[in-house]
């Protein structure tokens, strides 16, 4: 079983609020069609959650937020997760949205027979499809759970052979001016410049990467431009990416 | 606190699948904006959720359902839930989805802090919006929960002022053909010929009805293409439809 992460600058244009890259997603759909394992996807939020999450400041602390803002966020997640459920329907695949707010409990901690039952999803022919989103926390707060944080929350129950971050760049630079790639994370250390795909940036993504790698699951950043690269990463061939295992 | 449930028929156009009464739900819509209470609303499938499960043969009951038709009864629920969305919140409403995934566990049991926590979006100028849907059970099995089901679900936890059925006729009939309203079904026996707006015809609705009414929750049904009887029942003003205390 491998979890995928479609990041937010790769399914969306972050230029322009509430744009979708719509070849691009399709470009990447095609191909996991090609994959043979049971897969599960979350995306990101991009031009549309993150956008709106950062204009109304909202954050993954629990707070009070302004409910209005809070309607904005989860409406545009659906919007956007409807593009990407679409997307998987056409190319053939059995999609079946899965929010985050059904597999975390009142009080941010994991309901672990939930998430074992999106394993099951997986196994019944169907993909699951989660997403970064705004939850409820008891005491009339709310929070932002990134996709990135989805991503070690489903590892830790689920225990996929592999987790893939796919990017808007080749993977993790150690220096971004120059686009230096890193080809294994294990020992260098990423360069917090680098443009983030996600709430908190880098630094909390590659966080999240190795909390995985800690669980014996290998982790891969690819760049979504390149498709072939997802496949390759897959099938263990050469790639180019960032490694952590 | 009210609940809400749109039936399928009122905000679908049942006879062509997949097409909303758009003008319909807006109307609704903008009529509820006048109530000053807090209310948590449900829809029914209509011509998309209702009209798939119909055609590939998913019922209520638990069992191992076509991979392709399950993911296509919740992508339609989803499609039709974003629309319901947009109407809520164009009409200046804070809407907040809150799927039946959410708040019922894998064993089909409701989770009654998710159902707290629904009552509390209600009481931050959110309004929860949940629908019928496909859902999972343990053993790779799935079925259709139906937006009628939910009212009784929830109605038992949250305890509402009212609970109202919003329908495409005048209320319940006890003669179907000559359109004779029941004023007040306590004593009354509804004709089961009545077009059904829901999973499991009118009998099913009736039985949910009741379950609420035990709970000392007043129940109405009214016809959604008159707005104002849904205010006047609000009100507790003399109204056209059925009432159950």
């Amino acid at each position: 079983m491998i979890i995928i992460k479609l990041g937010g600058s790769i399914i969306t244009n972050k230029q322009k609020s509430l744009t979708v890259k719509l070849n691009r997603i399709n470009k990447i759909v095609e191909k996991l069609k090609t994959v043979k394992e049971e897969i599960i996807i979350i995306h990101g939020g991009g031009s549309f959650g993150h956008y709106w999450s950062l204009k109304y400041n909202m954050h993954t602390k629990p707070m009070k937020y302004n409910s209005h803002g809070i309607s904005i966020v989860k409406n545009s997640m659906v919007e956007l997760n409807k593009i990407i459920l679409n997307a998987f329907f056409k190319t053939g695949f059995n999609p079946y949205v899965f929010p985050a707010s059904n597999f975390i409990n009142v009080h941010g901690i994991p309901i672990i027979e939930k998430i074992l039952e999106m394993k099951e999803i997986s196994k019944s022919g169907l993909v699951p499809i989660s997403y970064g989103d705004v939850l409820w926390r008891y005491k009339r707060r709310s929070y932002i759970l990134s996709g990135d944080r989805i991503m070690t929350i489903l590892s830790k129950i689920i225990k996929p052979r592999l987790a893939i971050f796919i990017l808007n760049e080749d993977g993790i630079y150690s220096n971004f001016a120059k686009k230096k790639l890193i080809y294994k994370l294990n020992n260098e250390k990423p360069d917090i410049k680098m443009i983030n795909d996600s709430t908190g940036g880098i630094e909390r993504k590659c966080n999240e990467a190795k909390q995985i790698q800690t669980l014996n699951v290998k982790v891969f950043f690819v760049n979504g431009n390149k498709p072939n690269r997802i496949i390759d990463a897959i099938n263990n061939v050469r790639f180019v990416g960032t490694l952590l295992e």
